[in-house]
């Protein structure tokens, strides 16, 4: 029976793995601790630039080598990243014009992580000569499972104003729009005397007076996902070319509102994700039904990886709270329940360094005579016990069209109340199917919808002909719609449809101003 | 009968017209639909600069001819503009030293409007050079019943720091203040150890380690104040040497903060506001009734014109709510009681494109079969029949004393409550009179108080000696004033004053601190 | 019998005197004035840069010398002040890389005080030029008492993130690490790929795109306060050299986070503080009573001077409440009774100018027939009563543990709740023992805990070995203890400690998240 990374795993189960921040006497312990809870898979090297490339071009990768030997003496797998994720201090140092600029203009400076401008050549060119050393040196290692593309991509770095990400906008609006006149047209730059009359006068939508154009911020954000998007597609394909047979992926976050992850899932091998709840969120067991689901719809509805969650508190968010008894090993089972064929965790060994040093993990600080080690154990077995679930699928009777774009355009300032927001619209409808019970299906907005007996359309501010069409043809053919409010893209283009793009009574009330 | 404008135009009825953004069967459409709704006079052009100047010096001006011809042809006057409201992209791409700089260095990008430095001298020769093409291409047009400078000048942009504004500030002090002892002596340099020695060492009151030097930015806010107004004068002189007898105005904004009207008004031949509600404000049709009596101070009594409303919700406030039914036609008339001669509105047709496409207008998106266009027609119809009120004036027997000089000085940071704030002095004392019944005329605080029977003087923070002697005079021949507390100016100057200054009891509560 | 400075004075009282803001009329009614309300210390020249050198290196002390004449005619004692608080707007015109650069990069530019770098060797060559010029003009003057260094401090521009704040901080961290491989170690860079291979590479912690390293953070700021307090050493070390016998002070802050005052105390030859309540705080008189302690504890036990408060309101708070009558006089004797043998004031004549003119002072804008002027004066005459207590100490039985590094450190980001901040758990502590009716001595966290019966340690996150060895002798040897939760820094060190590290079930709940 081959699992989901076509090899002997049925479902993954595991963490990040930093050797790095450890004396080998730990190694050891780690070994037997991972084969004792029944750990499969980790993914090892994510923020090892800074012991692989000590210079510029200079590497040491023995203490990597004998990580791998050690899995692979233990029979554990491994998700070797590219460790692209952070550029270690020299390169920022060497080439500061690679540091991200916000909207103000100000710099975000080394000191944490992804201290890069996404769409910089000079980072692309480092990146991928890493990516290539590490691909050449470990293409034959038996730990080798499946590549884990640098992490999290476009976490914090996703929307950099800076002049090198000005001059790749434009390069990608040249593409998207041929000629100025067209991109004049398309975000109606006869308001506020906003006409170019060359491609050099495109800015990034920097701070600004007041409201910017908001198809300017739209496609500025477009961009950004896509100049995202490149880093992995550049990595993946170096990767390929020395591996072809090695799967390929990257961590997604599916309640991450940056990145257009539609575009993206097609790109990787089998989709990844990484999901936390929300301390402040009262239901955040619902949320996470949500975003399993997302996950799966990324997949197509084939299994998924679940490739990060915690085993109980976080440390970045305002309040942090720890997982109730029962709770890690519920969440966990629920990810399986939606599709997940994994169960992997930020990280394997608590840190003692470091900003998240706050952050639970399977050996907790504490060590192993603690509820969360003895949660993970019971954990290991339950997932050993649930192997026929492995590459099985679910089927919905119910589906709801989600977008990213909708969600970039439906939250812009300057629109009718800031108290409508999109993911509200979408978790407020989803919340009443999950009360009710129901599989719901999450799907791209223009998705063929045959086969469904309901279709739940929140807020779909962008929605082009293609999604117009088919949900009336779903109409036509029996099916029933709910389409809420703030619709706008396409009632120019079918001004005779037979849809009804009503808003729901339950949701108008939000338009009431709050006092 | 002349109006208003000295023409055969009673009250005006409108909208800023932005053809522009609309093909030329909608320009048909709507010379019918004004025709129709009795529109008599529409401002053109505001903000055609990047339509009219393609390319530096490359000017086309065929599509605007075509447009003032339509109205022409339709008996509909043209409130023609400057077109210099926001400078087109390659304004700034080839002369980037003109964006504004906010007080902590970083600038203000295109995208927007209004992305220009107030003093900057590149910025003031373009747009004269296309006032003046403008002038003299339509001085002889039958369309043209006055001129619009530029729009809402300094609505964003008016305080700039930026090193091209700190030289003109230091230019205007130099003006004010003749040499440099006097300026220490006035600001008090004495205090922290700020004595200037040289002129070159005064900036912008930019941010800095802990609170300014309170009389450096009052001095920085009257500077950007005359700024603002030079734009306006400068391109008025150049209209006016071409067209000496169509008069000029420009659009302020009575509620706004930054710039001190009562200079401003002598400038202008007919004094034009725009107005707008404020969704967060429970009581707004008490605000429009001081606005609009702001406006008739501004106009010294005489009838002026409401050059902006909304026919419904705004796009630009957090949570921007739409008119009632009969709302809008009760808000004009609520201004044309105030002394309004015109009911115009932002703007004819509502945008597809732009920042403001949720804005209402004259024309919804939704067409001629709304609430809006039927109210809009009936409106039409109500003003044709008011044609008696065009020119008629108001008196009153109370005055309230209003001042933006200490609207800035009062409301600067270091003062005892963060609480008191000078617009809410006046409005709760002007709400009190309003629920009286009482009309109030809101004059400037050295104007001539003969007539009235009671004068209030809501924490005139600066009030000069002119202002005090004026008060005891108006009080000694026996009328009677209310004056509230937090006013210093004149303290020291007259203090053997015969005038009682006194808190009121009612507003005294506010100096409480909230818990 | 000698008093706190080893002259006639007792106890000292008096205020900041800037008779460079008056004439010398005002100046004369000061003199009679202070004698009228027992004034027997002020100090003089704090801000008075601006007045001294007019141009780099042109003084102006005439002014200066008639002021300290006319205090020694009047039998009055001066606390001279180097004046090198704040520069004049010429220093940073010919020197603008010396303003302080905020995280973001912006700049802090002159009009406030305080704008400049700490670090800055150019500001240091220039204040302690002044500062000698003014030790040999007055060194032999019969006012003169004391010597007053700068003013607070780093109170504003305590952390400076310039990139001679960056070069300063890697000396800094050369001194303390030696070497960079032991940098690496403490910060845990292998952590997120940060390892540094240059000393070169290290930056103040700059803006950045996430949270940072706690530890580079953490340095940071110890860096920050180690570069304020070599402004203090080396004016001191200039005023000794000319007056070996004068004692030399400078005004910590107890109640401000920025600086680590246990390295501060040993170098002043008189612990001095200023204090000012906070109107926000219904129990503003407990947290004077726990500054008081900190003050005495800085002191070492022995008595110290106030040298600031307020006689009512002060001007740079949100809401700024005058104090009741009897309020001041009970704030002042409340300091006494914690140890104080000086009761000072910010300051002596209330301003007419400046940023800090709402700011109560002796002598009110209102005159001498006011509520704050009798209190003065029968504040002088309760103090001329106390003489007795004047050099008189205290003795407590409890003792609290207290540390600005443990309050940087918890205060961090990324950590469990952003509810636990340290003050809340140190005063919350403080409180029950002050309602307790109970004495506590604040003291260093590795001071000697002989002779205590109680020692209270609240949240000491910074626990060192020497620290927790003294708990645990101190516990032997039949202490009590209570010790609260957030104390991370001698677990790994001394895992086997018979401390118990408990966290107090009142406080706990705190961890709980607000809703």
């Amino acid at each position: 029976m081959g699992g989901i990374l076509g090899t002997e795993i049925c479902i993954a189960f595991g963490a990040d793995y930093n050797p790095e921040q450890w004396n080998r006497d730990v190694w050891k312990e780690d070994l037997e601790l991972m084969q004792q809870a029944g750990v499969n898979l980790v993914s090892v090297g994510i923020f090892a630039w800074s012991e692989l490339e000590i210079r510029p071009d200079e590497y040491h990768f023995e203490w990597l080598d004998d990580a791998l030997d050690g899995l692979a003496a233990s029979g554990i797998k491994a998700n070797v990243a590219t460790a692209t994720a952070s550029p270690r201090p020299w390169f920022s140092r060497l080439y500061p014009e690679t540091l991200p600029m916000l909207a103000d203009g100000s710099r975000l400076w080394p000191g944490a992580r992804q201290a890069f401008c996404p769409s910089s050549p000079i980072f692309r060119k480092h990146a991928l000569r890493l990516t290539t050393k590490i691909a050449e040196r470990y293409a034959d290692h038996p730990a080798l499972a499946m590549w884990h593309v640098s992490n999290e991509i476009g976490g914090h770095n996703a929307l950099c104003y800076c002049d090198v990400s000005a001059a790749a906008f434009r390069r990608w609006l040249e593409d998207r729009y041929g000629d100025l006149d067209r991109l004049n047209e398309t975000w109606g730059t006869s308001f506020w005397s906003q006409r170019y009359s060359e491609w050099g006068q495109i800015l990034p939508s920097r701070q600004a007076a007041t409201f910017g154009n908001p198809a300017h911020a739209l496609d500025f954000r477009r961009f950004s996902s896509d100049a995202c998007l490149a880093i992995y597609i550049a990595e993946r394909d170096a990767l390929r070319k020395i591996t072809p047979d090695i799967p390929i992926t990257t961590n997604l976050m599916p309640n991450h509102r940056e990145l257009d992850y539609w575009a993206w899932a097609p790109e990787v091998d089998v989709v990844a994700v990484d999901h936390y709840l929300n301390s402040a969120e009262p239901e955040a067991h619902i949320e996470l039904a949500f975003s399993a689901d997302v996950s799966r719809g990324l997949a197509g509805g084939a299994p998924w990886m679940l490739m990060e969650h915690s085993t109980s508190a976080v440390n970045w968010q305002p309040r942090n709270i720890p997982k109730q008894p029962g709770e890690m090993i519920r969440n966990s089972l629920q990810h399986v329940a939606h599709g997940a064929d994994s169960v992997m965790f930020f990280q394997w060994r608590a840190s003692r360094i470091g900003a998240e040093k706050y952050h639970s993990a399977m050996v907790p600080h504490a060590g192993t005579d603690t509820k969360i080690w003895r949660e993970i154990v019971e954990l290991g077995g339950i997932l050993e016990r649930l192997q026929e679930v492995a590459g099985t699928t679910l089927s919905a009777d119910v589906a709801m069209l989600y977008d990213w774009e909708s969600r970039w355009a439906l939250d812009a300032p300057s629109h009718p109340s800031v108290d409508v927001k999109y993911l509200d619209q979408v978790h407020s409808l989803y919340r009443a199917l999950w009360g009710a019970g129901v599989t719901v299906d999450v799907i791209p907005p223009e998705a063929n919808l045959a086969g469904y007996r309901l279709v739940v359309v929140p807020s779909l501010y962008i929605a082009s002909a293609v999604t117009a069409g088919n949900v009336e043809q779903f109409i036509a053919t029996g099916g029933a719609a709910i389409v809420t409010y703030m619709i706008i893209g396409n009632r120019a283009t079918s001004p005779s449809s037979r849809v009804k793009w009503f808003a729901t009574v339950s949701s108008m009330w939000r338009m009431v101003p709050t006092r």
